[in-house]
C-alpha cells in the first residue's frame, strides 16, 4: 500500500485481498458476504459500496490471486538470462508452490477454471487471459532458447507451453488432493527431463 | 434401475444421479436443495427422508458420478488384450471426454478434488480413494506390459501412472477453460509418444 494512497482505495484493496484468500479457499459460491464481512471487519454496506456485486468482487478478487501468482512468476523468468534457467527457475518455484503457496488454498487459475467453467462465463473469460499469459510466457521462454541457440530451432514452442500448463495444473490438482508434494514432483521431474531431451541440444 | 428394486431405492437412486449431474456443474456450494428439488421433483422432506444433510447427498454423488467414470474406465480396459492396447483404449476414452462427457460439468474427480481439498475432509478422502484406483489402474496395465514382455523391465508403473494421471486431469482442466479440445489431445499425444519412448522396448 503506497502512503499516498486514499482511505478509499485501501478498503477496496483490503477487500479483494482478504476475498482472494476466500474465494481461493472455500470456492465463489461457498464463501458468503458474511465471511468477508468477517474476514474485513467491514459491514455489508462498507462492502457494498465499493463493488455491486459478489460476482464484481470474485472477479477483482480473482484477478488480484492471478496477478500475485503471475508477477512472481514473472520475476522468477526475469532473474535469469539462459533459457534453460529461466525454465527451470519455473520448475523450482512450483516445487515450493504447495508448500507455501503465495496465495492460500493453491493455485487460482485451477481453482476458479473449476468452478466458473460451466458457471460464470466472465470469470471463465478472466481465468482464459491468465492461461493466454501463462501460455504466451513459457512459449516465449522457448523462443528465446531457439534464438540464443540453446534449444534446436525444431522444439515447438506452443506444444511445450500447453504441456508445461496442463501438467503443473494437473500436478497441483493431484498433489493437493493428497495433502502430499511427490506427484506435482514426479510432473515437475518429468518436464525437467523434456527440457533435457526435447528442447536442448 | 432394477424392476425389482424398491420405490425407496428408486427415490434415492434419483436424488444421487441428479445431484450428481448439478454437483458437477455448479459445485457443492454451488449447488442448493432448491436445485435438487427442482431436478428430482421431490419435496426437501422427500429427500431428507432419505439423506440426513446435503454432505450425505454429496459424498452419495460423487461416489456415484466417480463410480460412472471408472467403471467406464474398466471396460475399455478389460476389452483389450495387449497393455499398449489398454493404455490406448484409455487414451481414446479421454478423446471424447470433453464432447460427451460420462457426467456433464466434466470430472467429477478434478471437480470435487478442488472444491473439497481445504473445506470437506470427508468428500476428500472419497476423492483420493478414487485416485488411488486410477492410479492403480494404470500401473496394473504397465505392470502387465512388463509380464506380458511388451514394455521394458525398467518402466517405472508407478511414475507413468501419476503422470498419467495428473496429465489428463490437467489437460482436462484447460480444454475445459478454453471450451477447446486442443489442450488435452496435446496432452494426449504426449503421453502417447510416452507410452511408445519410456515403456515399450
Ligand atoms: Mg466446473
Ligand atoms: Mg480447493
Amino acid at each position: 500500500m503506497e502512503a499516498t494512497s486514499s482511505k478509499a482505495e485501501r478498503t477496496r484493496h483490503l477487500i479483494v485481498e482478504k476475498s482472494a484468500h476466500l474465494f481461493n479457499l472455500k470456492g465463489y459460491a461457498g464463501t458468503s458476504m458474511q465471511d468477508i464481512m468477517a474476514a474485513t471487519g467491514l459491514t455489508k454496506g462498507g462492502i457494498y459500496g465499493h463493488f455491486e456485486s459478489k460476482e464484481e468482487i470474485a472477479l477483482a478478487a480473482f484477478e488480484h490471486a492471478a496477478g500475485v501468482v503471475t508477477q512472481l512468476l514473472a520475476e522468477k523468468i526475469a532473474a535469469k538470462i539462459t533459457a534453460t534457467a529461466k525454465l527451470q527457475a519455473l520448475l523450482s518455484f512450483y516445487k515450493t508452490y504447495l508448500i507455501a503457496p503465495p496465495v492460500q488454498g493453491g493455485c487460482p487459475v485451477l481453482n476458479t477454471s473449476v468452478e466458473a467453467d460451466d458457471t460464470n462465463p466472465l470469470l471463465r473469460a478472466s481465468v482464459v487471459r491468465v492461461l493466454n499469459r501463462l501460455h504466451k510466457s513459457v512459449a516465449n521462454i522457448v523462443k528465446l532458447g531457439i534464438t540464443q541457440g540453446e534449444f534446436k530451432a525444431s522444439a515447438d514452442a506452443e506444444r511445450f507451453s500447453i504441456l508445461f500448463v496442463s501438467m503443473v495444473e494437473g500436478g497441483v490438482m493431484v498433489s493437493k488432493a493428497y495433502g502430499d508434494p511427490k506427484y506435482l514432483a514426479t510432473v515437475l521431474q518429468q518436464l525437467e527431463l523434456m527440457i533435457d531431451q526435447e528442447l536442448k541440444f
